[in-house]
C-alpha cells in the first residue's frame, strides 16, 4: 500500500458535468504546479528524488523512453527535446514490445519510464527488464510513492493533482513538462547548457501555463464544430516534427472517449498509403508547425493540407497565432498563441482534448468512463 | 535516364484480372530470386555493391533505417533481426520525419534505405541528410540503377521484378529478405557470427518460398471471409513483436485498397486505448507469434485475443501449424507452416494481402489503382 498525499474534495467535479471537462480546465494550474520550484538559487535544476550522481548522469550515452498509451505520445515529444538540447539518442518505445524484445542496453543506459499512476504493470515490467541489464531508470509520474517511483533511481513527480477521467489530460500536460525537464537537467549536468540558458528555458515554459488558460478561453468555435462532426465516420489527424505525437494523442482521444475511427499520421506520409481513406468530407485534423521554427517543416504541412483538400479532406487546422499562409487552406482554423517551436505541444494539444470530448458527448457518451477501459492499467 | 532489366512482357497479367492478384502469387518465386547467389564458395554473403570496406561495416555502432509506408514496415521487422544477430541499436525512422529533426549521426552509423522504385523522394532527401552528417548509407531497392541506389556507399536489390499495382505486395516480402541479408552480413563482417550460422539462416530463408507457396496454396477460406467482411466498418489489427509489423502492414493494404477504416496495434497497447473501439462483431485480425519462440509473447497474445473477444470482437488469427492453444479463442482460424522466430513475417503478411485485396475487390475497386495514390512518390 502507499499513500496519497491529495485532498479526497478535489476529486470532486466542482460544477462540470464530467471529471474530464473539470481536468482540462485545470490545465494551466497543473502545468505551474509542475513546475513549481524546480530552480535552486543556483540556477539548478532540481528533480525530486534522486538517487543517481551527476556523473552517472554524464556517463548516459543513450536515452530510452518507456511508457504505454497517452504517456507514450509524451515520450515521443520528449525524443525531439532531448536530443535536440543535448545530442544524446533517444529512442521511445511501447513498454509492452520494449519487454519482450532485446533491447540493447547497459550502465550507460538512461531508462525514462513514463505512467500517470506508476503503476502501469507493461511499464513496470519493462522498468524491471531495465534494470536487470544494469540501466539507470528516471521515473516520470502522478501518485507519490507508487511502484514505478519506489523502483527508480530518480523520480520527477508530476502535479497534475489526482486525475479520475480514464482519459488523460492534465496528466499528460504535466508529463510534456517534466520531459522537458529531464532534458534540461541531462543537458545542464552534462555541461552543453549553461545555468542561464535553463533558466530561459524555464522562463519560456512557465509562461505556459497562461497561454494554455488563453487557449481554453477559446474554445467555443471547437465546441461548435464538435457537435457538427458528431456523426463523422471518421477523423484523420496530421502533423510533423512534435505535432507528429499530437496528432496521434488527438486520434487516441477520440478513439477513447467517442468510439469513432481516428488515425493519426506523420503528415509525409499520407502519400505513401493513407490518403486513400480521404473521400468528400473527410475531416482531417492538420497540426501545423510554428513557421517561425523551421520554415521548410512548415511549408511542407501547408503542402499537405493544399493535397488533402484536393481531394475532398475538410480541413480542420491548428496554427500559430499571425500564421496567415495556412488561412487559404483551411476550412476552419484555430489559432493558438505564438510558442517555441518544441513547447509548442502544450497548446496544440488542447483544442483536440476539447474536440474529443465535445464530440463523444455529443454522441452521447459518459466521457469519464468510456467503454472497456480503466483508468490505471495494473494488469500485462 | 536509367535502364531497367526487366522484359516488358512481365508486366502483363497472366490470366489475373488484376496485377495485384499476379504478384501477390508471384511471391515464392520473388523471395527464391532475391536469395539468388548471395553465398560466395566461402561462405561470405554477398551484396550487390559495395563501396565500404569490411572495416566501415565493423566501426558502425548505430544502425538507422529510414523509409515510407509499406518499406517502412519492412524497416521494423529489420530492427527486430538486427539487434538481435548483431547487437547494434538499430532505429527505424520515417524518412519524412527524419530529415526535419536533428538526428544524432555521423561517421559510425549506417543508414539502411529502403524504397521499391529508389525514387522516393522522401526517402532520398532523407539519404542525402545523412550522407552530409557523414554517414554510411546502404540501400534495399528494387530498380536497378535508380537514384537511391546511385547515390548509396552499398547496394543490395531485391529481385522482385517489375511490380505494376501500386500497393506493394511482393517488392515488400523481398523487402524483408534483404533486410534479414543485411542482418545477416553486418553480423558476419563484425564476427559476431561464423559463416556456418550465417548459412543456416539463409537455409531457413530459401524454405521460404515453399512456405509462401503453401500459404497460397490454402487461401481460399480467406477470400470468403473476406466477401462476408466487405460491408465491416472498420478492421483492427493486432500483433506483438515482429508480428506488430505485420498487423500494420494488413492495416495499410485495407486503407489503400479498401478505403476502410483499419489500423493496427502493438496488442500491449489495446488495454491503453483503443480497446474502446471494439464493439459487438468488430473483427479483430490477430497475428500470433510462434509458442516456439519466446512462450511469454505467445501467451500474451492469446490473452489479447481473449480480452478483445469478450468485448464483442469477431477474432480472425493468423497462427503458426500445431498452435492449439489459441483455437478456443478464435472465430475464424488461419495457420501457416512453422517458420523461425524472425522470419514469421514472410508468411503471416500474406494472408492479410489477400484479405484486402478481397475485400477491396468485393466492395467494386480498383485494387491496381487505388484512389489519391501513385506507385511511387517522387514529390516530398
Amino acid at each position: 500500500t502507499f499513500h496519497i498525499d491529495w485532498d479526497a474534495s478535489a476529486a470532486e467535479k466542482g460544477g462540470y458535468d464530467y471529471f474530464m471537462l473539470k481536468e482540462i480546465a485545470e490545465q494551466p494550474h497543473a502545468v505551474a504546479e509542475t513546475l513549481l520550484g524546480r530552480l535552486n538559487e543556483h540556477g539548478d535544476l532540481l528533480l525530486d528524488e534522486v538517487r543517481l550522481s551527476d556523473q552517472d548522469l554524464r556517463d548516459v550515452d543513450k536515452v530510452f523512453i518507456i511508457a504505454c498509451g497517452t504517456a507514450y505520445h509524451s515520450g515521443m515529444v520528449a525524443k525531439y527535446a532531448i536530443e535536440h538540447w543535448t545530442r544524446i539518442p533517444c529512442e521511445v518505445e511501447l513498454a509492452s514490445e520494449f519487454r519482450y524484445r532485446d533491447p540493447v542496453l547497459d550502465r550507460s543506459t538512461l531508462v525514462v519510464a513514463i505512467s500517470q499512476s506508476g503503476e502501469t504493470m507493461d511499464t513496470l515490467m519493462a522498468l524491471r527488464h531495465a534494470k536487470e541489464q544494469k540501466a539507470r531508470v528516471l521515473a516520470i509520474c502522478n501518485t507519490n510513492g507508487s511502484t514505478i517511483p519506489r523502483e527508480s533511481d530518480a523520480v520527477l513527480y508530476t502535479h497534475a493533482g489526482p486525475e479520475i477521467a480514464v482519459a488523460s489530460t492534465k496528466a499528460f500536460l504535466t508529463q510534456l513538462v517534466a520531459c522537458y525537464l529531464v532534458g534540461l537537467h541531462l543537458a545542464q549536468v552534462r555541461g552543453v547548457k549553461y545555468a542561464d540558458e535553463v533558466a530561459a528555458v524555464v522562463a519560456q515554459l512557465q509562461e505556459m501555463p497562461k497561454k494554455v488558460e488563453q487557449v481554453l478561453s477559446m474554445m467555443e468555435p471547437i465546441r461548435e464544430l464538435a457537435r457538427e462532426l458528431a456523426e463523422a465516420k471518421s477523423v484523420l489527424f496530421i502533423g510533423r516534427h512534435v505535432s507528429y505525437p499530437v496528432a496521434l494523442e488527438g486520434a487516441l482521444k477520440l478513439k477513447e472517449l467517442a468510439y469513432m475511427h481516428a488515425e493519426g499520421f506523420a503528415a509525409g506520409e499520407l502519400k505513401h498509403g493513407p490518403i486513400a481513406l480521404i473521400d468528400q468530407g473527410t475531416p482531417v485534423v492538420c497540426v501545423v508547425p510554428s513557421p517561425r521554427g523551421r520554415g521548410v517543416l512548415h511549408d511542407k504541412v501547408v503542402s499537405n493540407i493544399q493535397e488533402v483538400r484536393a481531394r475532398g479532406a475538410r480541413t480542420i487546422v491548428i496554427a500559430e497565432e499571425g500564421d496567415t499562409a495556412v488561412a487559404p487552406y483551411a476550412d476552419h482554423l484555430f489559432y493558438v498563441p505564438v510558442t517555441p517551436t518544441l513547447l509548442a505541444p502544450l497548446v496544440t494539444t488542447v483544442p483536440l482534448q476539447v474536440l474529443a470530448c465535445e464530440i463523444a458527448t455529443a454522441r452521447g457518451h459518459d466521457v469519464d468512463q468510456p467503454r472497456n477501459l480503466a483508468k490505471s492499467v495494473t494488469v500485462e
